[in-house]
C-alpha cells in the first residue's frame, strides 16, 4: 500500500487530539504537519495543544504551523461557549500536558498548504477538521491548488440530519460559510464526513477505560481528556449514549473511503441569514454528470471502531 | 409478475394527471381507486380531474373518492398562487376536457384506504402525491393498517436539495406538516420520492410532441396540459430545462424500487415555525438498526424515461 502524504488542519479539540493520534498511529501514513485553525480554542492555543499532544505520542518530529486565527468575513475571533463547554477552556478537557518543548514553525499555515500541494500534489490529503479558512485562503492564493490535490476529506456540514449549532448548521461550517462555500464550489476533489455519520460512531467509557489500564501516561491522559468530553455529551447529547468520533472518523475516512457509503453531488454552502451554513445540495446542477462532492450518509461503525481501537490503545502502549 | 393493487391519492393537477396515465398503461397494475386531496387544487376539483382524465384514458372502472377537504390542522384551504400558476386554475393547465359521465363515489376516501387496506393487506401500495392528511387520517382512525399496507410511496419532501415553497419545504409536505409527521413516524413501510430524485426526470417539448403527433385525443390533450407546465417552468425553473415528473416518478418507483438508489433512515417532519415543513433525519435514531424510511436519492432517469415515454405513449395512441 502506497504511503500518503497527510496534512491535519485542525482546532485542536478533544476530537481532533483523537484525530492526530489516529493519524499518526495508522500504518502508511506520513503525516508531514499539522495547520492550526481557531474554532474549539483560538489557533495559537491550537497550534500549542497540538504540539502537546505530539509530544505526549512520542511525535517530534512533525511540524505545527499557524494558520488563520478569525473567518474570512470578520477581524477577530472569540471562542463560542458552547465550544469551551464541550472541549473545556484548555481545549483538551482541562486536563494538564507538560508544556511542549517545541514551538510552532515560522512559516504560515497557508504558505505550507499550498507548497505541499505543489510538492506532493495527488499524493496529497487533506483533512480540514475545522473551519474552512486556511483552505479557502490557500485557494483564493493559489488557485492552482484545486487541481494538485490528491483528495480533501473534512469533518464538517450536514445533509441528511440537522446541525448541531442551528437547525441547520454544523459547527465547523458555521464559523465561515464564506469560505466553506468556495471550497464546496471549487474544482476540489472533496469528501465530506458530517453529522451524517459522525453521530453514528460513538465512543463510551468501556474504551477510554481500556486506555487507562495501559498503565502508559498516552494511555491515561487520553482517557482523562475523553472521559471529559463524554461527560459534557451526557448532558449535550443525552439520546446518544456516547461520545461522537467526528474529527478521528474524518480520518478514516480519508485513509479508507471503503468505511462509508456517499451520495456524489454537488453542493454549496448557504451564506443567507436565514440558513446560515447550511450545506446543500444544488438544484440547478443535480444532473451535472460530475457532482465534485462526495458525502458519507452510513458508515460500517464496527469495523470503524474496531480500527480506532487497535490503531489507539497500540500507540498508547508504547508511549 | 405480481399483480400490484394500488390507489392513488392525487391533487389532480398536471403531474398527478401523469401518474395517473402512468398507473392505468403499466402493466401488472390493479388501480382500485383514487383518493382526492387539496393542493393544487380544492379536492372537489381534483376529483372531477381525475375523472375526467379517467375517461380520456378510456378508464371509466376505477373508482374516485373525496378525500379531507383542508389540514389536519385547519378548518379551511385556500389554493396557494404559485400552484394555480403552475398548474393553471382547473389544475390541468387550462384545457377544457368534456364533463366527465361519473360522479365520485359515496364512499369517503379515508373509508376507502381503511378498507383496502384491510382487504389487500401486504398486496397494497398507496400513492400519495398530495398532502398526507388522508393517509393520518386513516392511521389515526385505524392504526393497524400501518402494519397492513404493504408500502407507501409519496411524492413529497426534499431531503438533499432546498425545498420549492421554502429553503426547507416542499409543497406537498408544507401544507400539512402535523399530518406528514404523523405518516413519517408511524411503523409504515415508507418510500419518500422528493425533489431529490424529482428534479433529476424532465421532460421537454420533444417528448409532448410525439403525444401529439399520435393524433389521438388523449395524445392531443396530455400535450397541450404538460406543455402548458413546461411553459411554466422556464419561467419558476429555468435553470432545469424541462419539467420535472414528480407524482409519476413516484409511480414508477412504487412499481420498480430498482429505478432509484435510497438511504434508508428515520426521519421526522419539523412542525416548528422556523423549520416548518422540513423532512429531515432524526439524529436521536441514527444507529437505530431498522429504519423506517426509504430515502430516494439518485434515480435511473434514463431508463425511467425510456419507460415512461413507452407506457404513456402506447396508451395515448390508444386514446
Amino acid at each position: 500500500m502506497a504511503t500518503h502524504k497527510v496534512i491535519l488542519d485542525l482546532d485542536t479539540g478533544i476530537d481532533d487530539a483523537m484525530a492526530i493520534a489516529y493519524a499518526v498511529a495508522a500504518p502508511n501514513v506520513d503525516l508531514i504537519g499539522i495547520v492550526s485553525s481557531y474554532g474549539n480554542v483560538l489557533t495559537p492555543l491550537s497550534a500549542q495543544n497540538s504540539l502537546k499532544i505530539l509530544e505526549l505520542l512520542g511525535q517530534t518530529d512533525v511540524p505545527v504551523f499557524l494558520g488563520e486565527s478569525h473567518s474570512s468575513t470578520t477581524d477577530h475571533f472569540d471562542v463560542m461557549p458552547i465550544s469551551a463547554q464541550i472541549h473545556g477552556k484548555n481545549g483538551i478537557g482541562e486536563v494538564s500536558l507538560p508544556v511542549a518543548k517545541r514551538q510552532p514553525e515560522t512559516k504560515s499555515g497557508v504558505d505550507f498548504l499550498i507548497e505541499s500541494a505543489h510538492t506532493y500534489k495527488q499524493d496529497l490529503i487533506v483533512v480540514p477538521t475545522g473551519p474552512l479558512t486556511n483552505l479557502a485562503q490557500a485557494l483564493k492564493r493559489s488557485p492552482e491548488i484545486q487541481d494538485e490535490i490528491g483528495n480533501v476529506t473534512l469533518m464538517g456540514g450536514a445533509l441528511t440530519v440537522p446541525g448541531n449549532v442551528s437547525p441547520v448548521a454544523e459547527a465547523n461550517i458555521n464559523q465561515d460559510p464564506q469560505a466553506a462555500d468556495e471550497v464546496f464550489e471549487s474544482r476540489l476533489n472533496l469528501t465530506m464526513v458530517g453529522l451524517d455519520v459522525t453521530l453514528r460512531t460513538l465512543l463510551t467509557k468501556n474504551e477510554t477505560t481500556q486506555w487507562r489500564q495501559l498503565g502508559t501516561a498516552a494511555g491515561e491522559k487520553f482517557a482523562d481528556i475523553v472521559d471529559y468530553y463524554i461527560d459534557v455529551y451526557k448532558i449535550t447529547s443525552p439520546h446518544l449514549h456516547g461520545c461522537a468520533l467526528h474529527d478521528p472518523l474524518a480520518v478514516g475516512v480519508a485513509l479508507d473511503p471503503s468505511l462509508v457509503t456517499t451520495l456524489d453531488l454537488n453542493m454549496f454552502v448557504d451564506t443567507t441569514r436565514e440558513m446560515w451554513g447550511r450545506t446543500i445540495g444544488d438544484p440547478a446542477r443535480l444532473t451535472d454528470p460530475h457532482p465534485n462532492v462526495s458525502v458519507a450518509l452510513t458508515v460500517d461503525q464496527k469495523t470503524y471502531l474496531n480500527r480506532f481501537m487497535t490503531y489507539l490503545s497500540n500507540l498508547f502502549a508504547k508511549n
